[in-house]
Protein backbone atom coordinates (compact mmCIF):
# COMPACT_ATOMS: atom_id res chain seq x y z
CA UNK A 1 0.00 0.00 0.00
CA UNK A 2 1.26 3.88 -0.64
CA UNK A 3 1.85 6.33 2.09
CA UNK A 4 -0.91 8.46 2.49
CA UNK A 5 -1.04 11.91 3.25
CA UNK A 6 -3.56 14.68 4.30
CA UNK A 7 -3.15 18.53 3.23
CA UNK A 8 -4.06 21.34 5.27
CA UNK A 9 -5.23 24.24 3.28
CA UNK A 10 -4.49 26.68 6.04
CA UNK A 11 -6.54 30.42 5.48
CA UNK A 12 -9.77 32.14 6.18
CA UNK A 13 -10.04 33.77 2.41
CA UNK A 14 -10.99 30.25 1.24
CA UNK A 15 -13.46 29.54 3.90
CA UNK A 16 -14.94 33.37 3.18
CA UNK A 17 -15.41 32.60 -0.77
CA UNK A 18 -13.26 35.54 -1.15
CA UNK A 19 -11.24 32.52 -2.50
CA UNK A 20 -11.12 30.11 -4.98
CA UNK A 21 -8.54 27.69 -4.11
CA UNK A 22 -5.76 26.90 -6.74
CA UNK A 23 -3.13 24.39 -5.03
CA UNK A 24 -5.76 21.10 -3.76
CA UNK A 25 -5.58 19.85 -7.51
CA UNK A 26 -1.50 20.85 -8.06
CA UNK A 27 -0.64 19.08 -4.94
CA UNK A 28 -3.49 15.70 -5.26
CA UNK A 29 -1.96 15.20 -8.93
CA UNK A 30 1.69 15.77 -7.73
CA UNK A 31 1.42 13.44 -4.35
CA UNK A 32 -0.94 11.00 -7.57
CA UNK A 33 2.43 10.89 -9.20
CA UNK A 34 4.61 10.54 -6.35
CA UNK A 35 2.54 7.34 -5.33
CA UNK A 36 1.75 8.97 -2.45
CA UNK A 37 -2.21 8.48 -1.43
CA UNK A 38 -3.61 12.30 -0.81
CA UNK A 39 -6.46 10.70 2.02
CA UNK A 40 -7.99 14.07 3.12
CA UNK A 41 -7.96 17.64 2.72
CA UNK A 42 -9.11 20.18 5.38
CA UNK A 43 -9.33 23.78 4.78
CA UNK A 44 -9.15 25.50 8.36
CA UNK A 45 -9.01 29.24 9.50
CA UNK A 46 -5.55 30.87 10.72
CA UNK A 47 -6.85 30.28 14.00
CA UNK A 48 -3.57 28.78 16.74
CA UNK A 49 -6.41 26.25 18.28
CA UNK A 50 -7.48 24.78 15.13
CA UNK A 51 -4.24 24.64 13.40
CA UNK A 52 -2.26 22.93 16.39
CA UNK A 53 -5.30 20.25 17.26
CA UNK A 54 -5.68 19.62 13.40
CA UNK A 55 -1.87 19.09 12.97
CA UNK A 56 -1.63 16.81 15.94
CA UNK A 57 -4.87 15.00 14.96
CA UNK A 58 -4.04 14.29 11.38
CA UNK A 59 -0.09 13.50 11.72
CA UNK A 60 -1.12 10.72 13.87
CA UNK A 61 -3.15 9.35 11.48
CA UNK A 62 -1.50 10.06 8.01
CA UNK A 63 1.88 9.02 6.77
CA UNK A 64 2.76 12.94 5.21
CA UNK A 65 0.91 15.92 6.19
CA UNK A 66 1.02 19.14 3.67
CA UNK A 67 0.48 22.52 4.73
CA UNK A 68 -0.18 25.42 2.44
CA UNK A 69 -0.12 29.11 3.95
CA UNK A 70 0.23 31.22 6.87
CA UNK A 71 4.29 31.22 6.66
CA UNK A 72 4.56 35.21 5.13
CA UNK A 73 6.01 37.88 7.49
CA UNK A 74 2.30 39.56 8.76
CA UNK A 75 0.40 38.84 11.92
CA UNK A 76 -1.64 36.26 10.76
CA UNK A 77 1.61 34.09 9.61
CA UNK A 78 1.14 32.06 12.56
CA UNK A 79 1.77 28.48 10.32
CA UNK A 80 5.36 28.18 11.80
CA UNK A 81 4.81 28.57 15.31
CA UNK A 82 1.55 26.23 15.52
CA UNK A 83 3.22 23.72 14.09
CA UNK A 84 6.06 23.38 16.62
CA UNK A 85 3.98 23.78 19.09
CA UNK A 86 2.33 20.73 17.71
CA UNK A 87 5.54 19.03 17.76
CA UNK A 88 6.32 20.19 21.45
CA UNK A 89 9.44 22.14 19.63
CA UNK A 90 10.67 25.92 20.47
CA UNK A 91 10.60 28.38 17.50
CA UNK A 92 13.65 29.90 16.78
CA UNK A 93 15.91 31.34 13.71
CA UNK A 94 16.93 29.57 11.47
CA UNK A 95 20.64 31.11 10.73
CA UNK A 96 20.47 29.53 7.32
CA UNK A 97 17.43 30.76 6.12
CA UNK A 98 18.21 34.24 7.99
CA UNK A 99 21.69 34.66 6.36
CA UNK A 100 20.19 34.11 2.49
CA UNK A 101 17.16 36.14 3.46
CA UNK A 102 19.18 39.25 4.22
CA UNK A 103 21.32 38.53 1.51
CA UNK A 104 18.84 38.53 -0.73
CA UNK A 105 16.39 41.42 0.57
CA UNK A 106 19.56 43.57 1.52
CA UNK A 107 19.80 44.94 5.16
CA UNK A 108 17.50 47.33 5.33
CA UNK A 109 14.67 45.72 3.70
CA UNK A 110 15.08 43.03 5.78
CA UNK A 111 13.08 44.43 8.82
CA UNK A 112 11.57 42.71 11.76
CA UNK A 113 8.41 41.51 10.43
CA UNK A 114 10.35 39.80 6.90
CA UNK A 115 13.01 37.87 10.10
CA UNK A 116 9.69 36.21 11.12
CA UNK A 117 10.45 33.75 8.16
CA UNK A 118 13.33 32.55 9.14
CA UNK A 119 12.30 31.45 12.43
CA UNK A 120 11.64 27.54 12.24
CA UNK A 121 10.59 24.91 14.71
CA UNK A 122 13.56 23.67 16.18
CA UNK A 123 14.83 20.48 14.22
CA UNK A 124 13.26 21.70 10.91
CA UNK A 125 14.68 20.92 7.19
CA UNK A 126 13.82 24.13 5.47
CA UNK A 127 12.50 23.35 2.45
CA UNK A 128 13.93 25.68 -0.82
CA UNK A 129 11.60 28.85 -2.37
CA UNK A 130 13.32 29.14 -5.56
CA UNK A 131 10.84 32.30 -6.02
CA UNK A 132 11.62 34.19 -3.62
CA UNK A 133 13.78 32.78 -0.67
CA UNK A 134 11.80 32.42 2.20
CA UNK A 135 11.65 28.55 2.88
CA UNK A 136 8.77 26.42 3.79
CA UNK A 137 9.95 23.73 6.16
CA UNK A 138 9.52 19.94 6.81
CA UNK A 139 9.42 18.49 10.58
CA UNK A 140 9.23 14.90 11.29
CA UNK A 141 6.01 14.28 9.07
CA UNK A 142 4.90 17.99 8.39
CA UNK A 143 5.64 19.74 5.70
CA UNK A 144 4.85 23.22 5.39
CA UNK A 145 4.30 25.29 1.80
CA UNK A 146 3.68 29.07 1.23
CA UNK A 147 -0.28 29.69 -0.08
CA UNK A 148 1.03 31.86 -2.79
CA UNK A 149 0.35 28.91 -6.46
CA UNK A 150 4.29 29.64 -7.29
CA UNK A 151 5.85 29.92 -4.53
CA UNK A 152 3.93 26.33 -3.01
CA UNK A 153 4.44 25.09 -6.82
CA UNK A 154 8.46 25.80 -6.32
CA UNK A 155 8.59 24.09 -2.65
CA UNK A 156 6.61 21.16 -3.48
CA UNK A 157 8.71 20.15 -6.51
CA UNK A 158 11.79 20.76 -4.53
CA UNK A 159 10.13 19.05 -1.64
CA UNK A 160 8.63 15.65 -3.39
CA UNK A 161 12.31 14.04 -4.01
CA UNK A 162 13.13 13.72 -0.80
CA UNK A 163 9.99 12.11 -0.19
CA UNK A 164 9.96 7.90 -0.43
CA UNK A 165 7.06 7.89 -2.91
CA UNK A 166 5.87 4.66 -4.63
CA UNK A 167 3.98 3.27 -7.94
CA UNK A 168 2.22 6.25 -9.55
CA UNK A 169 -1.86 6.32 -9.13
CA UNK A 170 -2.95 5.15 -12.36
CA UNK A 171 -6.03 6.04 -14.30
CA UNK A 172 -8.05 5.39 -17.56
CA UNK A 173 -11.32 7.53 -18.26
CA UNK A 174 -13.91 6.84 -20.75
CA UNK A 175 -16.80 9.45 -21.80
CA UNK A 176 -19.57 8.66 -23.20
CA UNK A 177 -23.47 10.25 -23.68
CA UNK A 178 -25.34 7.45 -21.30
CA UNK A 179 -26.92 8.57 -18.52
CA UNK A 180 -25.37 6.68 -14.47
CA UNK A 181 -28.67 5.24 -14.29
CA UNK A 182 -28.31 3.35 -17.38
CA UNK A 183 -24.56 2.39 -16.46
CA UNK A 184 -25.17 1.79 -13.01
CA UNK A 185 -26.04 -1.72 -12.81
CA UNK A 186 -23.18 -2.83 -15.33
CA UNK A 187 -20.60 -0.68 -13.11
CA UNK A 188 -21.29 -2.79 -10.05
CA UNK A 189 -20.57 -5.42 -11.51
CA UNK A 190 -17.44 -4.48 -12.68
CA UNK A 191 -16.41 -3.05 -9.71
CA UNK A 192 -17.67 -6.32 -8.10
CA UNK A 193 -15.10 -8.10 -10.70
CA UNK A 194 -12.15 -6.15 -9.85
CA UNK A 195 -12.93 -5.63 -6.28
CA UNK A 196 -9.12 -3.88 -5.60
CA UNK A 197 -10.33 -0.78 -8.27
CA UNK A 198 -11.72 1.88 -7.80
CA UNK A 199 -14.12 2.77 -10.59
CA UNK A 200 -15.81 5.99 -10.40
CA UNK A 201 -18.91 7.52 -12.47
CA UNK A 202 -18.80 11.23 -12.86
CA UNK A 203 -22.13 12.95 -14.97
CA UNK A 204 -20.91 16.01 -16.96
CA UNK A 205 -23.43 18.65 -18.41
CA UNK A 206 -21.01 20.83 -20.61
CA UNK A 207 -21.64 24.63 -21.28
CA UNK A 208 -21.60 23.61 -25.33
CA UNK A 209 -25.38 21.34 -23.94
CA UNK A 210 -23.33 17.61 -24.04
CA UNK A 211 -24.32 15.92 -21.01
CA UNK A 212 -23.35 12.13 -20.18
CA UNK A 213 -20.68 9.98 -17.98
CA UNK A 214 -17.11 9.94 -17.50
CA UNK A 215 -16.44 6.29 -16.15
CA UNK A 216 -12.73 6.27 -14.15
CA UNK A 217 -10.78 3.24 -12.90
CA UNK A 218 -7.75 4.25 -10.38
CA UNK A 219 -5.07 2.19 -8.98
CA UNK A 220 -1.64 1.24 -8.66
CA UNK A 221 -1.66 -1.77 -10.64
CA UNK A 222 -0.79 -0.50 -14.38
CA UNK A 223 -1.67 -3.90 -15.91
CA UNK A 224 -5.03 -3.88 -14.10
CA UNK A 225 -6.41 -0.55 -14.46
CA UNK A 226 -4.75 -0.91 -18.41
CA UNK A 227 -7.53 -4.08 -18.43
CA UNK A 228 -10.51 -2.33 -16.62
CA UNK A 229 -10.37 0.44 -18.95
CA UNK A 230 -11.04 -2.01 -21.83
CA UNK A 231 -14.16 -3.32 -19.78
CA UNK A 232 -15.49 0.15 -19.21
CA UNK A 233 -15.15 0.37 -23.20
CA UNK A 234 -16.88 -2.44 -23.96
CA UNK A 235 -19.45 -2.20 -21.30
CA UNK A 236 -20.54 1.34 -23.24
CA UNK A 237 -20.51 -0.32 -26.29
CA UNK A 238 -23.13 -2.88 -24.76
CA UNK A 239 -25.18 -0.45 -24.22
CA UNK A 240 -25.63 1.03 -27.28
CA UNK A 241 -23.13 4.26 -27.37
CA UNK A 242 -20.13 5.15 -28.40
CA UNK A 243 -17.27 5.34 -25.93
CA UNK A 244 -14.70 8.25 -26.12
CA UNK A 245 -10.95 8.14 -24.58
CA UNK A 246 -10.68 10.50 -21.91
CA UNK A 247 -7.21 12.00 -20.73
CA UNK A 248 -5.18 8.84 -19.05
CA UNK A 249 -2.94 9.63 -16.17
CA UNK A 250 0.18 9.70 -15.78
CA UNK B 1 -21.65 34.80 17.02
CA UNK B 2 -22.96 33.49 13.84
CA UNK B 3 -23.79 29.61 13.40
CA UNK B 4 -20.80 27.59 12.48
CA UNK B 5 -20.99 25.31 9.69
CA UNK B 6 -18.41 22.64 8.12
CA UNK B 7 -18.79 21.11 4.95
CA UNK B 8 -17.90 17.71 3.61
CA UNK B 9 -16.96 16.93 -0.37
CA UNK B 10 -17.30 13.63 -0.61
CA UNK B 11 -15.86 11.96 -3.70
CA UNK B 12 -12.57 10.78 -4.87
CA UNK B 13 -12.15 12.49 -8.00
CA UNK B 14 -10.69 15.57 -6.16
CA UNK B 15 -8.20 13.87 -4.02
CA UNK B 16 -6.86 12.12 -6.93
CA UNK B 17 -6.37 15.91 -8.87
CA UNK B 18 -8.47 14.35 -11.68
CA UNK B 19 -11.15 17.23 -10.96
CA UNK B 20 -11.12 20.61 -10.08
CA UNK B 21 -13.50 21.56 -6.77
CA UNK B 22 -15.99 23.56 -8.08
CA UNK B 23 -18.62 23.68 -5.13
CA UNK B 24 -16.39 25.25 -2.24
CA UNK B 25 -16.31 28.96 -3.01
CA UNK B 26 -19.93 28.98 -3.93
CA UNK B 27 -20.84 27.44 -0.54
CA UNK B 28 -18.11 29.68 1.41
CA UNK B 29 -19.50 32.88 -0.38
CA UNK B 30 -23.42 31.59 0.08
CA UNK B 31 -23.03 30.85 3.99
CA UNK B 32 -21.21 34.29 4.50
CA UNK B 33 -23.91 36.07 2.95
CA UNK B 34 -26.60 34.09 4.81
CA UNK B 35 -24.68 34.99 8.17
CA UNK B 36 -23.32 31.18 8.66
CA UNK B 37 -20.07 30.98 9.65
CA UNK B 38 -18.09 28.23 7.59
CA UNK B 39 -15.17 27.01 9.77
CA UNK B 40 -13.98 23.88 7.72
CA UNK B 41 -13.83 21.97 4.86
CA UNK B 42 -12.73 18.66 4.62
CA UNK B 43 -12.30 16.57 1.50
CA UNK B 44 -13.23 12.86 2.21
CA UNK B 45 -12.79 9.96 -0.31
CA UNK B 46 -16.07 7.62 -0.90
CA UNK B 47 -15.69 4.83 1.59
CA UNK B 48 -17.99 4.11 3.89
CA UNK B 49 -16.09 4.23 7.33
CA UNK B 50 -14.64 7.54 6.20
CA UNK B 51 -18.17 8.94 5.84
CA UNK B 52 -19.66 7.62 8.48
CA UNK B 53 -16.74 8.97 11.17
CA UNK B 54 -16.30 11.92 10.03
CA UNK B 55 -20.28 13.11 9.56
CA UNK B 56 -20.48 12.10 13.36
CA UNK B 57 -16.92 13.71 14.36
CA UNK B 58 -18.33 16.67 12.40
CA UNK B 59 -22.08 17.07 13.54
CA UNK B 60 -21.13 17.22 17.00
CA UNK B 61 -18.50 20.06 16.61
CA UNK B 62 -20.18 22.23 14.36
CA UNK B 63 -23.93 23.49 14.03
CA UNK B 64 -24.37 22.76 10.38
CA UNK B 65 -22.97 20.37 8.10
CA UNK B 66 -23.25 20.27 4.56
CA UNK B 67 -22.03 17.25 2.30
CA UNK B 68 -21.65 17.43 -1.78
CA UNK B 69 -21.25 14.46 -3.73
CA UNK B 70 -22.18 10.23 -3.52
CA UNK B 71 -26.34 10.60 -4.07
CA UNK B 72 -26.71 8.89 -7.70
CA UNK B 73 -27.62 5.68 -8.76
CA UNK B 74 -23.97 4.03 -8.84
CA UNK B 75 -22.38 1.95 -6.74
CA UNK B 76 -20.27 4.51 -5.31
CA UNK B 77 -22.85 6.76 -4.12
CA UNK B 78 -23.43 6.10 -0.48
CA UNK B 79 -23.21 9.11 1.03
CA UNK B 80 -27.13 8.51 1.87
CA UNK B 81 -26.26 5.54 3.68
CA UNK B 82 -23.57 6.46 5.29
CA UNK B 83 -25.72 9.60 6.76
CA UNK B 84 -28.50 7.09 7.52
CA UNK B 85 -25.75 4.51 9.63
CA UNK B 86 -24.20 8.15 11.49
CA UNK B 87 -27.62 8.82 12.59
CA UNK B 88 -28.72 5.35 13.76
CA UNK B 89 -31.99 5.35 11.28
CA UNK B 90 -32.77 2.86 8.56
CA UNK B 91 -32.93 4.24 4.74
CA UNK B 92 -35.49 3.56 3.47
CA UNK B 93 -37.99 4.37 -0.06
CA UNK B 94 -38.97 8.33 0.14
CA UNK B 95 -42.74 7.82 -1.20
CA UNK B 96 -43.59 11.10 -2.47
CA UNK B 97 -39.79 11.11 -3.75
CA UNK B 98 -40.20 7.77 -5.07
CA UNK B 99 -43.48 8.92 -7.42
CA UNK B 100 -41.67 12.48 -8.33
CA UNK B 101 -38.36 10.38 -9.86
CA UNK B 102 -41.18 7.42 -11.16
CA UNK B 103 -43.24 10.59 -12.91
CA UNK B 104 -40.27 12.59 -14.27
CA UNK B 105 -38.33 9.66 -15.69
CA UNK B 106 -40.89 7.45 -16.78
CA UNK B 107 -41.68 3.94 -15.67
CA UNK B 108 -39.07 1.85 -18.65
CA UNK B 109 -36.26 4.36 -16.96
CA UNK B 110 -36.96 4.35 -13.59
CA UNK B 111 -35.33 1.11 -13.20
CA UNK B 112 -33.05 -0.70 -9.95
CA UNK B 113 -29.62 1.96 -9.88
CA UNK B 114 -32.39 5.09 -10.32
CA UNK B 115 -34.61 4.13 -7.64
CA UNK B 116 -31.70 3.71 -5.01
CA UNK B 117 -32.17 7.97 -5.22
CA UNK B 118 -35.57 8.16 -3.88
CA UNK B 119 -33.99 6.78 -0.60
CA UNK B 120 -33.71 8.69 2.06
CA UNK B 121 -32.50 7.96 5.54
CA UNK B 122 -35.74 7.83 7.84
CA UNK B 123 -37.35 11.41 8.94
CA UNK B 124 -34.88 13.10 6.38
CA UNK B 125 -36.85 16.48 4.63
CA UNK B 126 -35.84 16.11 1.00
CA UNK B 127 -34.28 19.27 -0.56
CA UNK B 128 -35.69 20.07 -3.83
CA UNK B 129 -34.04 19.17 -6.94
CA UNK B 130 -35.35 21.69 -10.18
CA UNK B 131 -32.45 20.14 -12.68
CA UNK B 132 -32.92 17.09 -12.18
CA UNK B 133 -35.65 15.69 -10.17
CA UNK B 134 -33.27 13.15 -7.54
CA UNK B 135 -33.71 15.17 -3.98
CA UNK B 136 -31.13 16.04 -1.44
CA UNK B 137 -32.05 15.72 2.15
CA UNK B 138 -31.23 16.91 5.55
CA UNK B 139 -31.42 15.26 8.72
CA UNK B 140 -30.62 16.88 12.46
CA UNK B 141 -28.25 19.26 11.59
CA UNK B 142 -27.11 17.67 8.27
CA UNK B 143 -27.70 18.74 4.43
CA UNK B 144 -27.10 16.22 1.77
CA UNK B 145 -26.71 17.58 -1.44
CA UNK B 146 -25.43 16.70 -4.93
CA UNK B 147 -21.90 17.09 -6.29
CA UNK B 148 -22.58 18.06 -9.93
CA UNK B 149 -22.26 22.05 -9.74
CA UNK B 150 -25.69 22.91 -11.23
CA UNK B 151 -27.83 20.73 -9.02
CA UNK B 152 -25.73 21.24 -5.90
CA UNK B 153 -26.53 25.73 -6.36
CA UNK B 154 -30.31 24.64 -6.88
CA UNK B 155 -30.65 22.54 -3.74
CA UNK B 156 -28.57 25.04 -2.34
CA UNK B 157 -30.64 27.88 -3.31
CA UNK B 158 -33.57 25.77 -1.89
CA UNK B 159 -32.33 24.65 1.38
CA UNK B 160 -30.57 28.21 2.85
CA UNK B 161 -34.09 29.73 3.50
CA UNK B 162 -35.46 27.00 5.47
CA UNK B 163 -32.10 27.55 7.90
CA UNK B 164 -31.70 30.06 10.26
CA UNK B 165 -28.96 32.51 9.62
CA UNK B 166 -28.10 35.74 10.87
CA UNK B 167 -26.54 39.10 9.85
CA UNK B 168 -23.98 38.64 6.54
CA UNK B 169 -20.39 38.64 6.92
CA UNK B 170 -19.38 42.07 5.35
CA UNK B 171 -15.49 42.75 3.63
CA UNK B 172 -13.69 45.58 2.24
CA UNK B 173 -10.64 44.78 0.74
CA UNK B 174 -7.79 47.46 -0.32
CA UNK B 175 -5.15 46.29 -2.54
CA UNK B 176 -1.92 48.47 -3.07
CA UNK B 177 1.79 47.69 -5.08
CA UNK B 178 3.29 47.50 -1.47
CA UNK B 179 4.92 44.11 0.21
CA UNK B 180 3.56 42.10 3.27
CA UNK B 181 6.77 42.71 5.03
CA UNK B 182 6.46 46.52 4.47
CA UNK B 183 3.21 46.83 5.76
CA UNK B 184 3.19 43.85 8.62
CA UNK B 185 4.12 46.58 11.00
CA UNK B 186 1.57 49.06 10.75
CA UNK B 187 -1.07 45.87 9.96
CA UNK B 188 -0.47 44.27 13.41
CA UNK B 189 -0.75 47.24 14.80
CA UNK B 190 -4.22 48.06 13.53
CA UNK B 191 -4.97 43.97 14.09
CA UNK B 192 -4.42 44.88 17.51
CA UNK B 193 -6.65 47.50 17.66
CA UNK B 194 -9.78 46.18 16.34
CA UNK B 195 -9.34 42.58 17.84
CA UNK B 196 -12.87 41.71 16.69
CA UNK B 197 -11.83 42.03 13.13
CA UNK B 198 -10.31 39.19 10.87
CA UNK B 199 -7.80 41.38 9.05
CA UNK B 200 -5.81 39.92 5.97
CA UNK B 201 -2.78 40.05 4.45
CA UNK B 202 -2.90 38.18 0.48
CA UNK B 203 -0.17 38.95 -1.67
CA UNK B 204 -1.02 38.60 -5.13
CA UNK B 205 1.29 37.97 -8.52
CA UNK B 206 -0.94 38.87 -11.11
CA UNK B 207 -0.36 37.35 -15.52
CA UNK B 208 0.28 40.79 -16.13
CA UNK B 209 3.27 41.34 -13.69
CA UNK B 210 1.97 43.55 -11.33
CA UNK B 211 2.26 42.51 -7.78
CA UNK B 212 1.19 43.67 -4.41
CA UNK B 213 -0.84 42.73 -1.50
CA UNK B 214 -4.32 42.78 -0.71
CA UNK B 215 -5.47 43.72 2.58
CA UNK B 216 -8.94 42.87 3.55
CA UNK B 217 -11.15 43.10 7.11
CA UNK B 218 -14.05 40.60 7.69
CA UNK B 219 -16.82 40.15 10.09
CA UNK B 220 -20.58 40.95 11.24
CA UNK B 221 -20.36 44.60 12.01
CA UNK B 222 -21.22 46.67 8.92
CA UNK B 223 -19.81 49.54 10.58
CA UNK B 224 -16.89 47.98 12.17
CA UNK B 225 -15.98 46.69 8.54
CA UNK B 226 -16.44 50.17 6.99
CA UNK B 227 -13.71 52.11 9.89
CA UNK B 228 -11.45 49.47 9.41
CA UNK B 229 -11.55 49.56 5.06
CA UNK B 230 -10.72 53.71 6.00
CA UNK B 231 -7.64 53.04 8.40
CA UNK B 232 -6.23 49.94 5.65
CA UNK B 233 -6.32 52.81 3.04
CA UNK B 234 -4.90 55.35 5.61
CA UNK B 235 -2.49 52.76 6.22
CA UNK B 236 -1.35 52.26 2.41
CA UNK B 237 -1.28 55.89 2.13
CA UNK B 238 1.00 56.65 5.28
CA UNK B 239 3.84 54.09 3.20
CA UNK B 240 3.65 56.09 0.03
CA UNK B 241 1.55 53.95 -2.26
CA UNK B 242 -2.11 54.52 -3.87
CA UNK B 243 -4.71 52.47 -2.20
CA UNK B 244 -6.84 50.82 -4.40
CA UNK B 245 -10.44 49.78 -3.63
CA UNK B 246 -10.93 46.00 -3.96
CA UNK B 247 -14.73 43.89 -4.47
CA UNK B 248 -16.84 45.38 -1.32
CA UNK B 249 -18.64 42.18 -0.02
CA UNK B 250 -22.28 41.52 0.02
Amino acid sequence: MPATACLLVIGNEILSGRTQDANIRFIASGLAEAGIALEEVRVIPDRTRRIVETVTTCRAQFDHVFTTGGIGPTHDDITAACVAEALGVPLEIHEESYRALETYLGREKFNKARQRMAMLPRGARPIPNSVSIAPGFSIANVHVMAGVPAIMQAMFRALIPTLEGGAPLCSVAWHSDLREGTLAEGLEALQNACPSLDLGSYPFDRADGRKGVTLVAKGYDRDAIAEAGEKIRALIESLGAVPVAGEPSP
